[in-house]
């Protein structure tokens, strides 16, 4: 069934309400969860909206957080994000990213102490109206073996670039490091599907087609699947973005990084404090004027998008479109939610004395 | 064969004077030219001397560039490699990545009007005696085809990031944003085997094993190699590195970059100049004590290079392990040169008097 997105948005902006946060903390935090289910990242919207409520029932977020810079240098800083939501530690970080890109052409801000951010790519796309790059990225729960390995090292730890063009909409890139994201998974365990060889391997190391592989000590692949095909390349990818999150600041790194779902313990002997993001923000004009950039942009766009195609799809696919015409959609037709969902936001409901 | 390393880089410096380059350029090319086959990446090493020697003879490399800034903020910078080596200009743009970072903190430098530039890594680890963070990536003569194409529009477009440790060795990765690096298919070649599924397709979009593939109108593939295990997110790499590389500094972007090899013609139209690079460097203790955090990266790698291991592997590597053992072999037993590469740098010093 389709669910209106201010029906959606509201009953989020509510719950937070409920929480504790205050009026702008909410807002902003439903504005970015509710982002995912617009551009149709399921796994990361209002799916998720009970997990936050969970954390929050754990003591593990803080909803008047006093987030602040412990560390900086005009490009650089180092943000406590002081245990509150990632949904709205991580804008704030950005904006911090945005303001340094505005005096000396770049800004990067590595966060500790705070929690899940949602997608990416919401982070990134903040930078675009100012007519600069944005960066994001989250380390998270550790789901996945490195290369040679079958322990879980590392989460899906994503990646987003969004770069603006000029007639053509932005490129905007989001993804996991992983060969499939924890929510293609959950998708095919709905379905009672089998995955593709190359998503997940046992606790042997062994590669395995059950999607309920990770609850009996699996793991998922880093992007590449297998050593003949790069995995050490995703392998790389999810290092990266674990070390500028979680090592340049302070928070927990790699098997400590603390894992989403609440009945989890938390990690003994913690690294450092709760999860960590990393943002930047690089002004175009800081490396050439923004409209000969973005001109060539539209270039860039229209040459890929009419490169000449497989049998596999009538054209091209730019970074961002899908979530793009998405977006387009669901603005109008509402957005899908998933029966188990709607009964988990039920049950929210209930519990803080709201309809959903 | 093995050579004395010591040996190839004397004649490597003999010939890049011989085509007029000035002694320090002369000596910085050679330096990093050679530390690929010292690294074991044979392909970006002495292989590729006399490809350098006919993009002069075909001027296409200025021996003595006027490298300049035409375009800076305090952080970021677009740098005009006057068509010389990349050999000569990317190290020159990353020591202003470096200036930049130490004055405000991080420093980003993209270049256009540059050719090939060795290996990505060696420019990244500049930053490291410096207790800063480097990254560094190109363009490249387009072999790729995007997810869904069967056109060559980007290159194999590497990354590498650097980032120091304490009595740890400093974490180098160093990758193309391709499964397979086009090295590996000319090893391959010379071996006459076939290819591994995932790293061609043929001239309709088609898996392929043919290593000769690409003579034929194939391509390689982006990391991930299909669209099931999410080879738009090795597309999405790419493309990301061709848009920082020479979009943000006006160089030929994707299947405009001008090709390596002499023989083939320069794309008509070109949408700017040469090929491009984009350099980084971010000051560790621009985001928190340099000891602290080197301390920390000593144990994210001694945790994960005592992970546990599946059969295929006796320990889990870190990146930078394989090509800094290498290395330490290498400067004791030479450097193993392919007997059709040492006939082609007998031809090179045959022209120019020298011995090899």
């Amino acid at each position: 069934m389709n669910y209106e997105y201010d029906k959606v948005w509201e009953f989020t902006n509510e719950v937070f309400l409920k929480i504790g946060c205050s009026t702008d903390d909410a807002k902003l935090a439903s504005d970015v969860l509710v982002s995912a289910d617009l551009r149709g990242i399921d796994s990361h919207g209002v799916a998720r909206l009970i997990g936050y409520v969970r954390l929050w029932d754990a003591d593990r977020i803080n909803p008047t957080p006093n987030i602040k810079i412990i560390h900086e240098t005009p490009s650089t800083a180092t943000v406590d994000g002081d245990a509150g939501l990632g949904l709205v530690v991580a804008p704030k970080a950005m904006e911090i990213a945005i303001s340094k890109a505005e005096a000396v052409g770049s800004g990067w801000v590595s966060v500790k102490n705070t929690n899940h951010y949602g997608i990416a790519g919401y982070h990134a796309m903040m930078a675009l109206e100012k007519d600069m790059i944005g960066m994001s990225m989250t380390n998270a729960s550790p789901l996945v073996s490195p290369t040679f390995s079958t322990e879980r090292m590392l989460g899906t730890n994503p990646i987003a670039v969004a770069i603006p063009a000029d007639k053509q909409p932005p490129f905007v890139a989001d993804f996991a490091t992983t060969t499939a994201a924890n929510g293609k998974l959950e998708i095919l365990q709905r379905k009672g599907e089998d995955a593709p060889l190359g998503w997940i391997q046992d606790a042997e190391g062994l590669p395995s087609t059950n999607t309920e592989e990770l609850k009996q000590g699996g793991a998922l692949l880093p992007l590449g699947s297998d050593r003949v095909h790069s995995s050490h390349k995703g392998y790389c990818l999810g290092s990266i973005v674990d070390i500028f999150s979680a090592v340049l600041s302070g928070a927990n790194f790699g098997p400590w990084a603390p894992p989403f779902v609440s009945f989890l313990p938390m990690p003994e002997d913690p690294v450092g404090e709760g999860l960590g993001h990393f943002l930047g923000a690089m002004r175009i004009d800081g490396f050439r004027p923004a409209d000969e950039f973005k001109e060539n942009m539209d270039v860039w766009i229209e040459r890929f998008r009419s490169a000449k195609t497989t049998s596999e799809a009538p054209s091209v696919l730019i970074p961002g479109d899908p979530e793009r015409e998405m977006e387009a959609i669901r603005r109008v037709d509402g957005i899908p939610i998933n029966d188990k969902v709607v009964i988990d936001l039920q049950e929210v409901g209930k519990r803080f004395d709201l309809q959903f």
